[in-house]
């Protein structure tokens, strides 16, 4: 009988869902719900559950036994139990979703690791993405938070209780502007999306601006049609990007740096600064050889990463949220 | 037959010795001769090779087998091979130390491997000093320069080409005063000795003195007398080491941060608002349990860990300077 993981990314919006050959790394299946976040804990759970429901059908069908589920969610993710999960209304405190979803799934004896989004989704562009062979890696994701996610020897690296690679919450620039951390001058502080968009409309990176509307993509777009203050506020964006590159590089000296999520998809607009400070600032031996990749598996990465952590996870002897 | 291993710290004055012996981390002899850095690079490893031989001769005496020798050094080591030793003259470009040392010593046919020299301090602080016990550890030592050590799962980790750990030279005020190595704003160029010399004399950071003489261990004094300009600047330093602390607790989430160098005799007066400091930025969960801890081993553990790097680096199949 084939086999088969399946992978969930859990997100403030949608749940997306793969069915994974873990002999060749190929979506079977994909699919995607709403989250209904707004509905609390139990009903994402159940959503969750649907979706899992849902692959295992496929997976049935395809005559594949399910060896393990994975599901990466956002927040601090500590043996199962997932904290400080900032888009799931009502997540705030800890939820214990590795034993909440094994209590659901009771009877199907399928393991199943809960595992942080964006280490999920790293983890996903070393094994199958554009940092594939590579074995010193660290991924940044850009959007309106800024995540990251650490590989050494060819995994995860979670500290010592899951958190680790907290990049967007490195500081760059001590006196910066605060940021919903409760810090200040961190990397998330300077380089996401509300910063991108306060620094466009010309305010204080640190204020977020309550009239909604511009987007990151528009001011790519924006700055692609050769609006100057959009390329200017994009270059900006991207020289302090480069510090924090030139931080991982001092820091890792990785063989690459993968970055994904909605705001990379502003590209060399943001990217070329970058890797230009990054080549100014970090130890020349290390920035020499490194490379700054964006990365290539798109929307899926995530789901498909949670499936690949589930399955280094039950190597390891994981899964405890395993249902009996 | 009992067992040694040979221990080397090549600062730029002394060269520190140590026979170890591996079943019980005791120090069987320890030894210190001049480094003769002035006089080019032959002059000093002629030095590091009579350092060894008296090892050897103590050795012999005490019927032990040497199973490996270890050098600690400055600098980028990548396979045996020194880059960028700031404080040895001469040695600017790449220095094959490894393969210069097994050239000397043919015949003996004992391994050697050459580390970072910050390196080897941290991973003795972890093997038989503040840090016993943990598996993930950061350490950091501060004086002239600031430089960095991190242990992943009870392993050193060095990058893909032994450049990471350059702690030192991670950024914490993107537009901060210059560092000797070329970036600006490092956690170096703001709590390294010049900087803590030019703060307590009421100068810009980035400016060094040329008047010599003030140093921190007189500023330490100066504050326990009760001075407050001395009192005020070491917390200051303490301040901005703190942001490169909540950094490291961010990145690595470890179970302890070690500090070591010459910097920390101040002690309390920089450690203590560096933790303050530490613990209002970092995320709470990574904070409320990492421990921060001077280092254990005083001045001997670059040599301890040298030879310790030389017992793991033999048993990974290292020890290329190996003389046959």
């Amino acid at each position: 009988m084939e086999r088969a993981l399946i992978g969930i990314d859990l997100g403030g919006t949608n749940i997306k869902s793969v069915l994974l050959d873990p002999a060749t790394g190929r979506v079977l299946h994909a699919a995607r719900t709403d989250t209904q976040a707004g509905s609390g804990v139990k009903a994402v759970v159940s959503n969750i559950v649907s979706a899992i429901a849902r692959q295992q059908a496929v997976a049935k069908n395809q005559r594949r036994h399910c060896l393990a589920i994975g599901v990466g969610s956002a927040g601090l993710v500590d043996r199962g139990t997932v904290r400080n999960s900032p888009n799931l209304p009502g997540w705030q405190g800890a939820v214990p979703l590795s034993r909440l979803l094994g209590k659901e799934l009771a009877g199907s004896g399928i393991p199943i690791v809960v595992e942080n989004d964006v280490n999920a989704m790293v983890l996903a562009e070393q094994r199958l993405g554009a940092a594939r062979g590579c074995r010193q890696v660290v991924g940044l994701t850009l959007g309106t938070g800024v995540g990251g996610g650490i590989i050494i020897d060819g995994r995860l690296y979670r500290g010592c209780r899951g958190g680790a690679g907290e990049l967007g919450h490195t500081v760059i620039s001590e006196d910066g502007p605060p940021c919903l951390c409760g810090n200040r001058g961190c990397l998330e502080a300077l380089v996401g999306a509300a910063a991108i968009v306060a620094r466009y409309r010309g305010r204080d990176p640190g204020t977020r601006g309550k009239r909604p509307g511009t987007t990151v993509a528009m001011i790519s777009a924006a700055a692609r049609r050769g609006d100057r203050r959009a390329v200017a506020a994009l270059r900006e964006t991207g020289r302090l990007l480069g510090v924090g590159l030139a931080n991982i590089v001092n820091t890792f000296d990785p063989e690459m740096i993968v970055i994904g999520g909605g705001v990379a998809g502003a590209g060399g607009l943001i990217l070329e600064p970058a890797v230009r400070e990054m080549e100014r600032r970090a130890m020349p031996y290390n920035a020499a050889h490194v490379r700054v990749r964006r990365a290539g598996l798109g929307p899926q990465a995530g789901a498909i990463g949670a499936a690949l952590a589930a399955a280094d996870g039950i190597a390891r002897g994981d899964g405890r949220g395993r249902a009996r």
